[in-house]
């Protein structure tokens, strides 16, 4: 299994490094910036480029981990017809693909990235869709080297819903963390006296559903208290607009 | 050291069950429901009443760990003046206490409590003020007992920022896995997919600071996606309006 991997940015770093520990034949990396392509190619101890035209066209699989708005430019300029061709992206239809590549695919991979921190790659649900069986098999091989946890047949419309979930879940959670942190620094707090509580909000999940879980003054309807914390956050705008809202739905929507 | 709990809620319950395990002596449990008080009386083998003329006048400590808004009406009830008095609320002042009772103070537990989910009490932070030396030092006491996180001179101030913190990293938080298992329910999909994302979003807490560890559309500033998701969630409003409003906020605060 010869695979090419386009892009090196913080997917195309974690599924690399996740590649190389597989039987797979990393060829080659590909960024449209040299610097990114040799910091990767480097890193990964294989060729790299940062030109269309010196792509590996010997490869089973080119896998795409690019910004959203530069694939599907990069998949016009690619041009190379065999192999199958598969992207990362959780918002970007299969289709984008079709006229371009015979045979093509998506698999995404259900997962926060960042730059300095590495990741379990086996513990990373990847989700398959593809144009055709043969697609489909070579996409799976790859994704059962990767990780354990593989659902095939998820289209681009499923896809789409499990990426906004994953905004919520990871995104929109982690920025609640940025403002909890941003409230302690003004006490000359750290941040890690939240860890406890962040640890057993999440390990709670595996007992409850994130409704039956649903804890605090607007879970409790506590009038008083939101009111106060309301009041608190005066002079932090962005807090207090986002602890309204978000209470208004919770009252509204948890019983 | 004998102690009384007032209240039979989960904060109560928590704290009632992690004391059972200490070498404090749990003398009474008082609800004003006699069905809350039998309840968590039998649950703990002990003796328990809902009338407040029937509360044991020879406790060391007297926990009250009762909703907000009928804390300051029980406190005048209890008619107590010996032993140490002890509220465990995030955002009621210690001086609640102030004029009824002489050694008094808080005993502010930071974490999540669920009904059905037992917690590992030895990892709550626990947050102490006091009125005096011989109140800290009985609270104190009373802390070391149940964890092995404890933190003195953490005034009203500081605590009711403390509470605020904490609703944005676990309450808010946990709604946001409200809205993204209902938008997985939509697509046939068990909420389960996202734990191992959910996970990996925490556990790089312990790595990165909640601002370094900011990913998603919003973070880097990707429209396009943005403006996809918002139309995605045209028909659930609470969801758009939440998802608008925080994506906002991280474009303009995150670098």
């Amino acid at each position: 299994m010869k695979i090419v991997l386009l892009g090196a940015g913080n997917v195309a770093t974690h599924i690399g490094i996740a590649l190389k520990e597989t039987n797979a034949q990393l060829l080659q990396v590909y960024s449209r910036s040299f610097e990114s392509a040799k910091t990767l190619g480097e890193k990964l101890a294989v060729d790299y480029c940062c030109n269309v035209d010196e792509l590996n066209k010997t490869a089973d699989v080119y896998l795409y981990a690019v910004k959203d708005d530069t694939l599907s430019e990069l998949i016009k300029q690619t041009k190379i017809l065999n192999g199958v061709h598969v992207h990362t992206a959780g918002s970007v239809k299969m289709d984008v693909f079709n006229g371009y590549v015979k045979n093509y695919g998506v698999l995404y991979p259900l997962q926060t990235f960042s730059k300095d921190k590495s990741v379990r790659f086996s513990e990373v649900p990847l989700f398959i869709e593809s144009n055709n069986s043969f697609a489909n098999e070579m996409i799976v091989r790859v994704a059962h080297m990767l990780s354990a946890l593989v659902y095939e047949n998820i289209d681009s419309e499923k896809r789409k819903i499990l990426h906004l979930s994953a905004v919520f879940a990871c995104n929109f959670t982690n920025y609640m963390y940025v403002v909890a942190d941003e409230l302690l620094q003004t006490i000359k707090l750290d941040y890690n006296v939240l860890l406890p509580l962040i640890k057993e909000t999440t390990n709670k999940l595996n007992y409850l559903s994130p409704r039956e879980a649903q804890t605090g003054p607007a879970a409790r309807k506590d009038e008083k208290t939101i009111k106060k914390h309301i009041e608190w956050l005066q002079n932090n705008h962005d807090a207090k607009n986002m602890y309204e809202l978000i209470s208004k739905n919770i009252e509204r929507n948890i019983n």
